[in-house]
Protein backbone atom coordinates (compact mmCIF):
# COMPACT_ATOMS: atom_id res chain seq x y z
CA UNK A 1 0.00 0.00 0.00
CA UNK A 2 1.56 3.77 -1.24
CA UNK A 3 1.93 5.44 2.06
CA UNK A 4 3.67 8.92 2.16
CA UNK A 5 5.33 10.24 5.66
CA UNK A 6 4.60 13.34 5.33
CA UNK A 7 0.94 13.05 5.09
CA UNK A 8 -0.87 14.21 7.88
CA UNK A 9 -3.51 11.72 6.59
CA UNK A 10 -0.84 9.11 6.30
CA UNK A 11 0.29 9.70 9.57
CA UNK A 12 -3.32 9.20 11.36
CA UNK A 13 -3.57 5.77 9.37
CA UNK A 14 -0.26 4.40 10.64
CA UNK A 15 -1.94 5.76 14.36
CA UNK A 16 1.09 8.30 15.12
CA UNK A 17 -1.69 11.51 15.41
CA UNK A 18 -4.96 10.01 17.31
CA UNK A 19 -8.24 10.71 15.86
CA UNK A 20 -12.00 9.95 17.02
CA UNK A 21 -12.05 7.06 14.77
CA UNK A 22 -15.96 6.01 13.59
CA UNK A 23 -14.96 3.28 11.41
CA UNK A 24 -11.77 1.03 10.30
CA UNK A 25 -11.31 -1.84 7.67
CA UNK A 26 -8.96 -3.00 5.42
CA UNK A 27 -9.18 0.01 2.83
CA UNK A 28 -10.84 2.95 4.58
CA UNK A 29 -10.63 4.83 7.76
CA UNK A 30 -13.30 7.12 8.99
CA UNK A 31 -12.90 9.63 11.75
CA UNK A 32 -14.44 12.98 13.26
CA UNK A 33 -13.30 16.17 11.57
CA UNK A 34 -11.14 18.32 14.25
CA UNK A 35 -12.31 21.69 12.20
CA UNK A 36 -16.00 20.91 12.43
CA UNK A 37 -18.35 23.05 10.70
CA UNK A 38 -21.18 21.53 12.22
CA UNK A 39 -21.52 18.82 14.46
CA UNK A 40 -21.35 15.52 13.47
CA UNK A 41 -18.65 16.63 10.40
CA UNK A 42 -16.46 13.89 9.46
CA UNK A 43 -14.14 11.83 6.83
CA UNK A 44 -13.90 8.96 5.38
CA UNK A 45 -10.63 8.36 3.35
CA UNK A 46 -8.60 6.09 1.73
CA UNK A 47 -5.69 4.20 3.69
CA UNK A 48 -3.37 4.17 0.89
CA UNK A 49 -2.09 7.59 -0.11
CA UNK A 50 -3.63 8.95 -3.25
CA UNK A 51 -3.54 12.73 -3.61
CA UNK A 52 -7.28 13.47 -4.91
CA UNK A 53 -9.83 11.29 -6.54
CA UNK A 54 -8.45 10.86 -9.93
CA UNK A 55 -5.55 8.96 -8.50
CA UNK A 56 -7.32 6.86 -5.84
CA UNK A 57 -7.79 3.22 -6.70
CA UNK A 58 -11.13 2.10 -8.06
CA UNK A 59 -11.72 -0.47 -5.49
CA UNK A 60 -10.96 1.63 -2.63
CA UNK A 61 -13.47 4.44 -3.93
CA UNK A 62 -15.66 1.65 -3.62
CA UNK A 63 -15.13 0.86 -0.02
CA UNK A 64 -15.16 4.63 0.73
CA UNK A 65 -18.50 5.04 -0.63
CA UNK A 66 -19.84 1.68 1.24
CA UNK A 67 -18.25 3.18 4.50
CA UNK A 68 -19.42 7.13 3.70
CA UNK A 69 -23.35 5.27 3.55
CA UNK A 70 -22.85 3.54 7.04
CA UNK A 71 -21.31 6.19 8.82
CA UNK A 72 -23.95 9.08 7.06
CA UNK A 73 -26.21 6.84 8.04
CA UNK A 74 -25.39 6.51 11.72
CA UNK A 75 -25.22 10.66 11.76
CA UNK A 76 -28.18 11.19 10.73
CA UNK A 77 -29.98 8.93 13.29
CA UNK A 78 -27.37 10.14 15.98
CA UNK A 79 -28.02 13.90 15.22
CA UNK A 80 -30.86 13.93 12.97
CA UNK A 81 -29.14 17.24 10.98
CA UNK A 82 -31.31 19.27 8.70
CA UNK A 83 -29.32 17.73 6.10
CA UNK A 84 -26.30 16.45 4.84
CA UNK A 85 -24.20 16.22 1.96
CA UNK A 86 -21.41 14.47 0.62
CA UNK A 87 -18.48 16.57 -0.40
CA UNK A 88 -14.82 16.08 -1.56
CA UNK A 89 -12.44 18.74 -3.17
CA UNK A 90 -9.91 18.47 -5.82
CA UNK A 91 -7.03 21.01 -5.72
CA UNK A 92 -6.99 24.60 -4.36
CA UNK A 93 -9.47 26.09 -5.67
CA UNK A 94 -12.23 23.75 -4.61
CA UNK A 95 -10.84 23.89 -1.10
CA UNK A 96 -8.90 20.71 -0.90
CA UNK A 97 -6.69 21.35 1.84
CA UNK A 98 -4.74 17.92 2.46
CA UNK A 99 -3.76 16.27 -0.25
CA UNK A 100 -4.87 12.28 0.23
CA UNK A 101 -8.15 11.51 -1.31
CA UNK A 102 -11.22 12.05 1.58
CA UNK A 103 -14.96 12.66 1.84
CA UNK A 104 -16.46 15.07 3.78
CA UNK A 105 -19.76 13.61 6.16
CA UNK A 106 -21.28 17.01 6.22
CA UNK A 107 -24.44 17.50 8.63
CA UNK A 108 -26.30 20.81 7.48
CA UNK A 109 -28.02 23.12 9.96
CA UNK A 110 -30.82 25.16 8.57
CA UNK A 111 -29.88 28.51 7.33
CA UNK A 112 -25.94 27.54 7.43
CA UNK A 113 -25.14 29.11 4.28
CA UNK A 114 -22.41 26.50 3.74
CA UNK A 115 -19.87 26.71 0.98
CA UNK A 116 -17.21 24.65 -0.93
CA UNK A 117 -14.41 26.61 0.81
CA UNK A 118 -14.89 26.88 4.31
CA UNK A 119 -12.76 28.36 6.80
CA UNK A 120 -10.19 25.45 8.66
CA UNK A 121 -11.06 26.87 12.27
CA UNK A 122 -10.45 24.34 15.49
CA UNK A 123 -13.46 22.64 17.23
CA UNK A 124 -14.16 22.61 20.59
CA UNK A 125 -12.76 19.00 21.43
CA UNK A 126 -15.25 18.34 24.32
CA UNK A 127 -18.23 18.99 21.89
CA UNK A 128 -16.64 16.59 19.26
CA UNK A 129 -15.92 13.57 21.76
CA UNK A 130 -19.48 13.97 22.49
CA UNK A 131 -20.62 13.98 19.29
CA UNK A 132 -18.43 10.83 18.42
CA UNK A 133 -19.68 8.85 21.32
CA UNK A 134 -23.61 9.97 20.03
CA UNK A 135 -22.44 8.47 16.30
CA UNK A 136 -20.66 5.42 17.24
CA UNK A 137 -23.83 4.33 19.51
CA UNK A 138 -25.17 4.55 16.48
CA UNK A 139 -23.38 2.89 14.16
CA UNK A 140 -22.93 -0.31 16.90
CA UNK A 141 -26.72 -0.30 16.62
CA UNK A 142 -26.61 -0.43 12.56
CA UNK B 1 -35.37 -2.47 -10.44
CA UNK B 2 -37.27 -0.02 -8.62
CA UNK B 3 -38.52 3.28 -10.49
CA UNK B 4 -40.94 6.01 -10.06
CA UNK B 5 -43.06 7.01 -13.11
CA UNK B 6 -42.97 10.84 -10.98
CA UNK B 7 -39.83 10.92 -11.33
CA UNK B 8 -37.80 13.41 -13.52
CA UNK B 9 -34.27 11.26 -13.59
CA UNK B 10 -36.47 8.39 -13.56
CA UNK B 11 -38.16 9.69 -17.10
CA UNK B 12 -34.62 10.46 -18.54
CA UNK B 13 -33.37 6.99 -17.62
CA UNK B 14 -36.10 5.31 -19.32
CA UNK B 15 -35.90 7.90 -22.60
CA UNK B 16 -38.51 9.84 -22.17
CA UNK B 17 -36.90 13.07 -21.39
CA UNK B 18 -33.90 13.77 -23.94
CA UNK B 19 -30.46 14.42 -21.97
CA UNK B 20 -26.92 15.07 -23.26
CA UNK B 21 -25.71 11.67 -21.99
CA UNK B 22 -21.91 11.07 -21.19
CA UNK B 23 -21.68 7.21 -19.73
CA UNK B 24 -24.60 4.76 -19.57
CA UNK B 25 -23.97 0.99 -18.06
CA UNK B 26 -26.57 -1.73 -16.61
CA UNK B 27 -26.40 0.42 -13.11
CA UNK B 28 -25.61 4.13 -13.34
CA UNK B 29 -26.31 7.21 -15.92
CA UNK B 30 -24.13 10.32 -16.23
CA UNK B 31 -25.72 13.29 -18.45
CA UNK B 32 -24.53 17.02 -18.35
CA UNK B 33 -26.80 19.05 -15.70
CA UNK B 34 -28.73 21.61 -17.70
CA UNK B 35 -28.53 24.10 -14.74
CA UNK B 36 -24.75 24.18 -14.37
CA UNK B 37 -23.35 26.62 -12.23
CA UNK B 38 -19.60 26.45 -14.27
CA UNK B 39 -18.75 24.44 -17.64
CA UNK B 40 -18.65 20.61 -17.66
CA UNK B 41 -21.25 20.28 -14.47
CA UNK B 42 -22.63 17.26 -14.85
CA UNK B 43 -24.33 14.52 -12.72
CA UNK B 44 -24.00 10.76 -12.01
CA UNK B 45 -26.83 8.74 -10.68
CA UNK B 46 -28.37 5.12 -10.42
CA UNK B 47 -30.54 4.00 -12.41
CA UNK B 48 -32.94 2.66 -9.91
CA UNK B 49 -34.87 4.89 -7.69
CA UNK B 50 -33.79 5.83 -4.71
CA UNK B 51 -34.89 9.03 -2.64
CA UNK B 52 -30.88 9.90 -1.29
CA UNK B 53 -27.83 8.39 0.13
CA UNK B 54 -29.39 6.74 3.09
CA UNK B 55 -31.47 4.72 0.59
CA UNK B 56 -29.53 3.75 -2.00
CA UNK B 57 -28.03 0.53 -3.14
CA UNK B 58 -24.32 -0.43 -1.77
CA UNK B 59 -23.66 -2.11 -5.27
CA UNK B 60 -25.36 1.21 -6.87
CA UNK B 61 -22.96 3.85 -5.01
CA UNK B 62 -20.00 1.30 -5.88
CA UNK B 63 -21.26 1.58 -9.34
CA UNK B 64 -21.73 5.17 -9.13
CA UNK B 65 -18.28 6.27 -8.06
CA UNK B 66 -16.36 4.36 -10.16
CA UNK B 67 -18.34 5.90 -13.29
CA UNK B 68 -18.05 9.44 -11.52
CA UNK B 69 -14.20 9.11 -11.95
CA UNK B 70 -14.21 8.18 -15.34
CA UNK B 71 -16.08 11.29 -16.20
CA UNK B 72 -14.54 13.71 -13.53
CA UNK B 73 -11.02 12.94 -15.05
CA UNK B 74 -12.73 13.56 -18.47
CA UNK B 75 -14.36 16.70 -17.16
CA UNK B 76 -10.37 17.13 -15.93
CA UNK B 77 -8.67 16.94 -19.09
CA UNK B 78 -11.70 17.93 -21.77
CA UNK B 79 -11.85 21.48 -19.59
CA UNK B 80 -9.26 21.67 -17.48
CA UNK B 81 -11.21 23.62 -14.44
CA UNK B 82 -9.07 25.75 -11.30
CA UNK B 83 -10.43 22.69 -9.20
CA UNK B 84 -13.29 20.23 -8.83
CA UNK B 85 -15.61 19.06 -6.38
CA UNK B 86 -18.03 15.72 -5.89
CA UNK B 87 -20.98 16.83 -4.19
CA UNK B 88 -24.09 14.95 -3.43
CA UNK B 89 -27.28 16.33 -0.98
CA UNK B 90 -29.75 14.60 1.11
CA UNK B 91 -32.54 16.77 1.79
CA UNK B 92 -33.45 20.25 1.07
CA UNK B 93 -31.92 21.79 3.88
CA UNK B 94 -28.53 20.45 2.12
CA UNK B 95 -29.64 21.85 -1.29
CA UNK B 96 -31.73 18.97 -2.91
CA UNK B 97 -34.11 19.52 -5.62
CA UNK B 98 -34.62 16.42 -7.72
CA UNK B 99 -35.63 13.08 -4.66
CA UNK B 100 -33.31 10.88 -7.10
CA UNK B 101 -29.81 9.91 -6.08
CA UNK B 102 -27.23 11.56 -8.46
CA UNK B 103 -23.79 12.88 -7.28
CA UNK B 104 -22.26 16.29 -8.93
CA UNK B 105 -19.24 16.76 -10.89
CA UNK B 106 -18.73 20.07 -10.29
CA UNK B 107 -15.78 22.11 -11.69
CA UNK B 108 -14.63 25.36 -9.84
CA UNK B 109 -13.70 28.69 -11.32
CA UNK B 110 -11.23 30.41 -9.47
CA UNK B 111 -12.78 32.29 -7.21
CA UNK B 112 -16.35 31.70 -8.02
CA UNK B 113 -17.33 31.27 -4.36
CA UNK B 114 -19.75 28.08 -4.80
CA UNK B 115 -22.71 27.54 -2.19
CA UNK B 116 -23.67 23.78 -1.30
CA UNK B 117 -27.26 25.54 -2.43
CA UNK B 118 -26.52 27.23 -5.33
CA UNK B 119 -29.72 28.60 -7.67
CA UNK B 120 -30.93 26.65 -10.38
CA UNK B 121 -30.35 28.72 -13.66
CA UNK B 122 -30.68 27.43 -16.60
CA UNK B 123 -28.11 27.11 -19.16
CA UNK B 124 -26.92 27.98 -22.57
CA UNK B 125 -27.54 24.61 -24.36
CA UNK B 126 -25.56 25.21 -27.26
CA UNK B 127 -22.54 25.80 -24.81
CA UNK B 128 -23.46 22.82 -23.04
CA UNK B 129 -23.98 20.78 -25.83
CA UNK B 130 -20.40 22.21 -27.03
CA UNK B 131 -19.15 20.92 -23.37
CA UNK B 132 -20.98 17.86 -23.53
CA UNK B 133 -18.74 17.08 -26.83
CA UNK B 134 -15.65 17.55 -25.23
CA UNK B 135 -16.21 16.30 -22.20
CA UNK B 136 -17.51 12.50 -24.50
CA UNK B 137 -13.93 13.35 -26.68
CA UNK B 138 -11.98 12.86 -23.47
CA UNK B 139 -13.85 9.85 -22.21
CA UNK B 140 -13.32 7.87 -25.75
CA UNK B 141 -9.44 8.72 -25.21
CA UNK B 142 -9.25 7.35 -21.51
Amino acid sequence: MHTDPECIFCKIVAGQIPCFKLYEDATVLSFMDINPVNDGHCLVITKAHAENFYDAGPDDLQAVIRAAQRVARAVDRALAPAGLNIIQANGPAAGQSVFHYHLHVFPRRAGDNASFNWQQIPGDMQRIEANHGKILAALAQA
